[in-house]
């Protein structure tokens, strides 16, 4: 047994129930971002909400442990994703990616934004030229610090 | 001459005079994201907004002409980025690529997140356990079509 | 179950029944492209026509349920294919692809053309040099917006 | 002198005098998309239409023998490229290339489209929903023989 | 069930039945070459050589309409070859490519030697210093002409 | 000084004197394939092949001599080669090569077919289809000896 | 100008001057674990220090404030170092990886050590079976939190 | 059987148990970091400390011989690791490689800090801005010697 | 059945009854370097070799005669190799590769060391500073000649 | 300045001159191996050694400054090495790479053979069925030792 197995599980139970994330987050308690992270075996879960997305998906006492492990993150099989959708993302990094630096170094001084002490939101946005996805990040700013 | 040459005269005159990019970009009278990736060489500029750039970096006319060419995107040296603060938005996308995708057509049905007709705006939100970098990104929502 | 076994299931069944994409296409309603990529896992389908091709096919309902689900696309188990006929695209795009670049731009300005609000067809040109392979792309043009 | 010095001085050229593509190529007597490959460095010239280019780029005699030479062909510095307008052709050929492939075996048998013996065309299609980009593709089709 | 089963199938029973390649194309009627090729899954054959190919190695119906669908080809499991005999083939692209293209250049003018409509033998050469691999390669050639 | 600055000399030299690589490859009294090899950079010329080659390029005394070091080779500025000439060489070593092998074995037993005791002929083959390019390959078989 | 040619200008100077990061670190009075990064461009200095760097080395008034900016981090020419004192590291990281993450998430939870709030202490201990390099590595433990 | 399958075994029995590295350790009489490394397959146990873990885990006689031989190691499933606990440690190498390089010719002349000769501690440093990850790792330095 | 099956067969089976390479290599009558690559997948056997293995390790008629067949060679899952004890040589390759190619031709002209007319032989050095690590390579010396 | 451009010069003087590297050692008093490495900018030179190779090669005294410092290592510019003769060492490591590692480990235990503590000697070996290389390599032993 191992991880890869229960997020396959997970899958196609959901595939075949046709459940939804956003319903699944409300039950679990936690944000849809989350749930959905940990459910496709990116983030851990709580023992409380491994209970939960257990009885949801029918998983066993052995897997509701795994899905409380930290696991091995990253989630693409390739270094540039070739799925469109994820791949927009990965241009925008490409395309933005020196404005990301240049505009926090300005604001903040040297350092990062946090890709752990972070959140996010994804929200539709109506709009009469086609609706809109909105994605608020939130990552907390850390500096360097000379030593 | 080419606009790699541009690009690397207007990063070093910003250095030399201290300029910054937000004070640049309310001279131009765009946002500070578009100004600045125009000035990096990634977005082009309109003819009146390139004369305020050349005037402000000290361009020739030819290098004006240059700032209105859509440019050759893509601004990191290698496919996964080495610099810290770049990479954690590639981070970003590693681990929460397949989440993005889930959520994206939970919401919307199968399409993207359009990285083309799309804004963002970065801005600094204060917190007593240390300012958060927070970057709100909206695209139009594409959907395939069947035909 | 996950969806590379449903497509290793639909290629084989159509390879012992010798079933042709042409024909399929004609019974669910819709264009060869699509309905071959469908079932190739790159595009998901309508449940009328994931009935279609279920029935066909043989497939049960949980597997109809997975042909209905936005795929993780990209087809290709190299970034450059070694299918010498998918090659010859990849080789249009290394050796055209600035090209490409320099007339959209010339003709719209800067942007893309769509790959999502796209469609095509592909047709069979009589020739006394020998038959021409046709295909019309059709993508709508998007622009890149100032903000 | 080499190749790419002399394209570099013909992209600069077009950019300070504000040239279009298909103004030149309608001088040359050459469909647009010849032109701007060879111009690119993409596809080589006949003497004559060389001794157009020339004087349109103010090219010496030596730099017009150099476009004659069939170049070393491929245009991208990544095997990905990652400039957008390109890489939607590429995400084409990653999500259609299996689809590409089966109709034309369906259709002709095992071979491939010539990218040699090919030629295109790319015109903005009005829609009332936004242009489109068209764009035919015509290749021969060349099939394996047995032996 | 899939090609690259059956192909380890037929390489299995080769070697358990000490067949050798000469003697099966024989049987087949066609090159050892192209034989060969069709039975590592480079190539498919028409439906009656599939059936000598299958009496031969005991495939059942359905493996012998695999055998008539065009591959996927590719036979390497890296872009640079491992094994030592076929790296060599590989070297010489390496250390010769630029000359076979100025030659052929020289020779026919602007294109390629179609690797399509194309054909080998590969022989013995006695040589009191070592007998010496002999390989005639054929293929046609194929101009670009301007449009 | 460097070999990469003489080779773009001589290839520089080539194209504005108009020079033909068999024509100097009689002057020389090699093989066509040798001296083009050779002149690209790939193969280092025995003194007084160099001695004419200077005299045909306008060498110095110093670039003769590097001429005749041994060169560190491999022509291709990428490990897949992008041009479409070369390209099609790569295809038949990824399409053929496990073939290649798999005759060469059944052939002569274990071992290699020689890229160092090697040569080639490359020539034009007249036929009312098209003429075609042919390639004759002749290296000296090595066997790996067990010890 | 831009910063590698100051990274190439102090390099260059410490090697004709023989000086020694450690008194350089000492004049600057931050640690040399810093002040070496800095100078190979890895860190931006604080004005005071680049004054002082700036003295030592001979810079310019602008070199001295290219050394203020935060660079684009990243100091190796591949993604796997050729160089043997660094390769070991990363030996370290590929053998000892999944080690370092499952210890650091036994004693803290999930999360990671910062590499930017993030010291190092590189010293020489003394041992009668060859002196060891000793490094002490001190990153601040950042825990995911759900949302 | 192979180590990997044993290694799985291990890391699932660990998570269905609720087992601690460090306990693990302690019961074994090796560091936990040794034993961590081992338990993943990237160092080889003695026969005594094998028999310790064959009995927490529940190893066949086999699997605990399997536990004493060398194994292939890297643990790693790409050159970059996705996995940001773990990737932390690369951009450290990636950033200071330089920098370590530097300090210890500085202070030991040409060589390397060995891997192998190798030991290290991780400790858990309390901090009221947050508890830090410490790191001691001590190798061997190992000279270049002329000869 | 295939090779990789029996090379997992073999290695599992010395390790569960504990053979010695040098041991298996004089019970074959063979150099332990060539019996251990023959094990390992990368040397094929003479009939009478494979029996005496076939033996040893309890291989059936038909895996006797795969351990005839030339292999597919190559053992390292990655181009640059994890594995420190086989990176060291890869190490020696990236530092050594310029000198010893200079002092082959310095001493034999342009040519190779065969790896095929090849052989070596590994022993251990006695040395009171530690034990030696020793192996004598034999490759005849192959040259280009001209044609 | 930097070393490869001294690297540059030194080999561009031998190539003038028309030197031997076994004649440079003689005069440097150290093996023709080391040398020739250092003159290649992989090893460093004492103080004494720079000065007999500057005065060969007509160094200034900065030159012979950088040839005292440990040089960033690592002499080809891909990971798989184009140069035929260099390849060949590759290939070895490629085949015979898990040899050398099981034959290490049965004579001397878990460890490696040092790449640091290492010297080499090439020799020409006369054989009447053409000359050898033959390489003695001579690499310490370490050990890895638990903790």
């Amino acid at each position: 047994m191992n991880r890869a197995a229960i997020v396959e599980k997970i899958v196609s139970t959901k595939v075949s129930k046709g459940l939804k994330w956003s319903d699944i987050a409300r039950d679990v308690g936690l944000s849809k971002e989350w749930v959905t992270a940990a459910c496709l075996g990116q983030m851990p879960l709580a023992a409380e909400h491994a209970k939960t997305i257990g009885e949801i998906f029918g998983l066993s006492e052995e897997e509701r442990k795994w899905l409380q492990i930290p696991p091995y993150r990253g989630a693409l099989p390739t270094a540039v994703p070739s799925d469109p959708t994820i791949y927009r993302f990965y241009e925008l990094v490409s395309v933005y990616g020196t404005t990301f630096k240049e505009l926090i170094h300005e604001e903040f001084g040297d350092g990062i934004m946090s890709a752990i002490d972070f959140k996010m939101d994804m929200t539709r946005e109506p709009d009469p030229n086609g609706d809109r996805v909105n994605i608020v990040m939130s990552g907390k700013f850390l500096s360097y610090k000379t030593y």
